[in-house]
């Protein structure tokens, strides 16, 4: 059965951490949102990617959420002694991803470098950029047009969101390995992870394709909430969300995927009030606490998925 | 007293600290070495500078000899498991410096980001790199012609040493703040720093105009051996004298700068066989263990420089 997701930050590195352990390598493609990609001090720096990697890798640091294990910090302070910009982290084990990658980009594309990296990590699975083509969130706030990283590190999404824009989207095209993924006959599901549908999953299918093939091909698109009864599992959604006025409830993420989604996956404390209508609906623990969690979810994913299937496909 | 130093790798950030003790910070300017500059993982690396402006801002590590103090490894240590070029160790806290000169260099000129580094770690003194353009050194060996830090670093010295170049010397321009020094009426001394002098105080002799402005002006010009008693102080310097067949004695610093120098500061085990002719010679204590050594050092060499002045000037 093979599958692809699409992955933004945290989230959506444990849910394609589940997907990794019970796939056969070959069988799954994660695409990742480069919306939050910048550079920083001259680095090309890609937080979604680094993030599923790591995770992929088993590299994460599981305590911090972000980043890399056994990390140090002796870059960022001698950075400071410098005066050099410190709104941004970089740990010390972080950056040697991040100045490889710059280097390896002046000769390659950002999937050839993430494929490669993730290969010398030992990581099977593809892992795919977006796009090749630059696309960058740009938040629109209260206090102006934010590129993405300065609304959520530097000012710690502190600035009420009004609306997200995805710069350089109209002239991206999906990277060559999501577009074999969708012409792949094998292809049996699209996984939206549970990561940010505005800030993560939004960026995705912005370029400009991506939605079209999901919405083309007969094969089960499912999304999983990021929600538990009416928290945001992690990271600034249910703040942006009481901004837009929207609840904290699975009924906003089916809004969100609205034409997109045959069925969505939400926590049990949300019960199953979305039944009568919109997407078929599994209720069940979504909170993925250790690598046991994200292989139980995302096996019942697929089953999931399975049940979806239409007919004779 | 105004003093030009040219200065190359360790032996050259000790006196350089040293004549940065005792003179006014205005008074000093240190010109220094980049033909051993490189790029390396997309990353220009000036170890001669970075040794020179550790020194000066005490951030320097005494007991490996170069690089930063309290300096940490976590960068190569997952540049490792990356499968990245590991055979240059870049220090976490070094990291930052050549992080930020890298970014830095998209918009000014190696000298203006020297100064720039220089005074955010709290430097007064001029260092000053031997040009903006770039002069890189090529040791021609027995192995092919190798870039330096090649034969440096990676081959740790070990291929035999048949001569060096300097590519793109013909095209150089000394830096501006060298031409001003030597242009400024209150310079006294020319100080040729106990560096290497084929790998290090050569190339900066090689950039058109630096030695030609030495010659010139009517203001001693004074070298200081970095042989103690038929032993280099560091580095590969016996190595390399012993394959061109020269001996690692002061007649051999006289003589490869010769008609260049007024003055030649020896250690008092070399004795003073060279008094009767070439240039003058100082006997003293020359190896530098600490900054009070660094200190008398440079004061007995200023005290020989005016002695060396000529009358009337």
């Amino acid at each position: 059965m093979s599958v692809l997701a699409l992955a933004g930050g945290v989230g959506g590195a444990k849910l394609a951490n589940g997907l990794a352990a019970i796939l056969p390598p070959g069988d799954l493609t994660i695409a990742v949102n480069t919306g939050d990609d910048f550079t920083h001090l001259g680095l090309t720096i890609c937080p979604d990617i680094d993030s599923v990697t790591y995770a992929l890798a088993g590299r994460n640091d599981v305590q911090r959420g972000w980043g890399v294990a056994d990390e140090s910090w002796s870059f960022m302070d001698a950075l400071r002694t410098l005066g050099g910009e410190d709104w941004f982290n970089l740990g010390d084990r972080d950056l040697a991803t991040h100045v490889l990658r710059t280097n390896l980009l002046r000769t390659a594309s950002l999937s050839a470098v993430t494929a490669d990296l993730a290969a010398r990590l030992g990581i099977q699975q593809a892992i795919v950029p977006m796009s090749d083509d630059p696309v960058r969130s740009i938040i629109v706030t209260d206090r102006g047009d934010l590129a993405f990283q300065d609304y959520f590190v530097r000012y710690q999404c502190s600035p009420r969101f009004h609306a997200i824009r995805f710069e350089g989207a109209e002239q991206a095209r999906p990277a060559a390995a999501i577009l074999a993924a969708f012409d792949d006959p094998s292809l049996e599901a699209v996984i939206l992870c549970p990561s940010n549908p505005i800030l993560s999953i939004a960026p995705i299918l912005s370029v400009p394709g991506i939605r079209e093939r999901i919405v083309a091909r007969s094969i089960p698109c499912i999304a999983l909430s990021p929600f538990i009864a009416g928290q945001a599992i992690k990271g600034p959604a249910a703040k942006i969300m009481a901004e837009l006025g929207l609840p904290i409830t699975p009924a906003t993420i089916a809004q969100q995927y609205e034409g997109l989604i045959d069925g969505l996956v939400i926590d049990s404390a949300d019960g199953d009030g979305l039944r009568d209508h919109g997407p078929a609906i599994l209720a069940t623990d979504i909170l993925m606490r250790d690598p046991a969690d994200q292989q139980r979810l995302a096996q019942q994913l697929l089953s999931f998925a399975r049940r979806l299937r239409p007919t004779g496909s």
